[in-house]
């Protein structure tokens, strides 16, 4: 058969030079033009089809989903924000390095469900396809921060085929592990694994092979296109072992070239609804009530407070921190230390706020 | 004059060969005689006036520092404890010192009066006298504990004096300052500032100088001797800046042999009357209620948990750590690590429990 972009060359060369064959050629061309037609109609059924297949799998998926979310409550999240300018503080790659997993391993102890790094300088790239320059040469604080955070939050079975070497994780050994649900050894046991797609010949109508860090591969019920990431063995939504199976499942990390894209760039179409700034400045802890809420922020300032980084926002009008957040608060009353670091600011707010952040579904379990 | 020592070799040598002078030679010796006891009498005296002066000195500054006491209300102490074992599960000998400096700053943040050090083996010296012998070689983690968190108590411009060149404070560049009230700049003005008695010729009836870390040496109102430390301008107790001014004035340090140590050989004569014990499996922390207490003791486990502290304890008959402490509490519930570290524990915890374990005194300033 022609191919489709020979079609018009293919009939002028097939034009017999005797007319009296012409009839019989003419029957055959409509012939084949209806053979053209009917295949064509086989192909767009086929792809409707696989398309409404899809459909109906994204739906059930939803459905199933959002049955255990009633189940379960509302699912709420919780996400901390801070500059990326914070490990042009530490005193060597080493510890800029140490830094970094301080703030991964803060975050899991408080079941964070994202963090944001956001630019206080006004130059950042939302990527972390950069290069890190090295200590000295500041600018790439953030998305260094933000790669070794995603470093740290990957299964570590996972890490060869996700992170290729790289300047920005050259001390990656250094990190404490995050030791949080997702991250299982060869022998633990749990109802849910993130795994690897591998590129492995599968039989037609069989599923393909995962790498999802036992000791045996293991075959899933789809076929699925190999070095894609959170792809599972039975493959579910990647939230549904926090919904459903009330695991707490690693955080995602976002870049923010300012601290207003913190907000307008939420990744939660509602937005969030319970917003904390915080500040030596700001008021008591204390006074603040239980609320509710789906989606919590937290914001901590670098080196120099989150006043600082208000000002280095050109777009944001807002000079006064306390006007941009629903609570401005002061986490750390009559603090002994003139100043407190960013990665201590993280676990004393969080334990702060943990009885007014503490999730409905309080008997979640943790391993 | 001869001197003392001499005595009988000169009387035997005066004696005079013409007995005719005996008379006159036992004269001048009875006369010296006299003379050398009301000599002394003399210096009994005025050793006696010296101690008596001092005495009253002493009471004075109690009777001052009572008063202000009764003006603020009950001074209360906050403790905290934990084993030196955690420096061996650091990486490096950087992350070993970094992580000694964590702990220093976590206590001057939430106004830890003492931090006890306590073995989990068994075997430790009470003094920081002994030498760390490197990464590796376990035992001396918790000389070396004690030893950094005190260098880094001591002002800036006093370390020259107290801590000579060693081994456990190869890397001190790297510990982030304390940024506390008693650690001042030479520009900064505070009424109280540590010093160091300098070794100068002093007239008398003037004071000594001092260097108290300004541009220019102080004299203060009395003479003492130099190479004393906590010797204050005008001299008081190292107490009174905390009592009388509201200070957070620094930490001390305590080694304690094990953790029934931790108890025993407590400084202050009430003993502890507040003890809290830190575990994942103990009480949820929201249930503990506010308490009066004059001494508070808060102690951490090391990397397996106070429970294996226990176990270490010869001398100790229990070996259940909610029997050791009146309030066994998780000061984390629901965390999404498997683990928490003992730096990170101090940090979580000092938080959680700071609304309970705040001041009388919540109005104190803080510089």
């Amino acid at each position: 058969m022609p191919k489709t972009s020979d079609k018009k060359l293919s009939y002028e060369k097939d034009i017999p030079s005797n007319p009296k064959d012409w009839k019989k050629w003419k029957e055959e061309r409509k012939r084949q033009k209806r053979k053209w037609k009917e295949e064509a109609l086989i192909k767009k059924l086929e792809k409707e089809q696989e398309r409404k297949k899809n459909e109906e799998e994204q739906k059930n998926m939803a459905i199933e989903e959002e049955k255990v979310k009633e189940r379960l409550g509302i699912q709420q999240t919780v996400s901390i924000a801070l500059p990326g300018s914070i490990l042009d503080n530490a005193q060597s790659p080493e510890l800029r390095t140490y830094l970094a997993g301080q703030i991964g391993r803060s975050a899991v102890i408080f079941n964070v469900d994202e963090i944001i790094i956001f630019d206080e300088t006004g130059s950042t790239n939302r990527s972390v396809e950069g290069q890190y320059d090295g200590v000295g040469k500041k600018g790439q604080a953030n998305v260094q921060l933000a790669r070794i955070l995603q470093y740290l939050e990957c299964p570590q079975y996972l890490r060869k085929s996700f992170f290729p070497q790289h300047k920005d994780l050259q001390y990656a050994g250094l990190l404490n592990p995050l030791d949080s649900p997702h991250h299982m050894r060869a022998d633990q046991k749990c109802y849910y694994r993130e795994g690897v797609v591998l590129n492995k010949p599968v039989t037609t109508g069989k599923g393909s092979y995962v790498n999802v860090g036992l000791l045996k591969e293991v075959q899933i019920d789809k076929q699925l296109q190999p070095d894609k990431k959170n792809l599972k063995g039975k493959v579910v939504a990647p939230t549904l072992p926090k919904v459903e199976g009330g695991l707490y499942w690693g955080y995602q990390v976002r870049l923010a070239s300012s601290i207003g894209n913190v907000f307008t760039e939420c990744p939660y179409k509602e937005g969030y609804d319970l917003t904390v700034g915080t500040s030596e400045k700001g008021d008591c802890v204390d006074t603040m009530e239980k609320k509710q809420y789906r989606h919590a922020l937290v914001v901590f300032g670098g080196v120099k407070g989150l006043e600082c980084s208000l000002e280095a926002d050109e777009e944001l009008e807002e000079d006064d921190p306390s006007a941009l957040f629903q609570h401005y608060l002061n986490t750390c009353p009559h603090q002994g230390s003139g100043t407190i670091r960013t990665e201590e600011a993280i676990l004393i707010t969080m334990s702060a706020l943990r009885p007014i952040l503490s999730h409905a579904d309080e008997g979640q379990k943790t391993s």
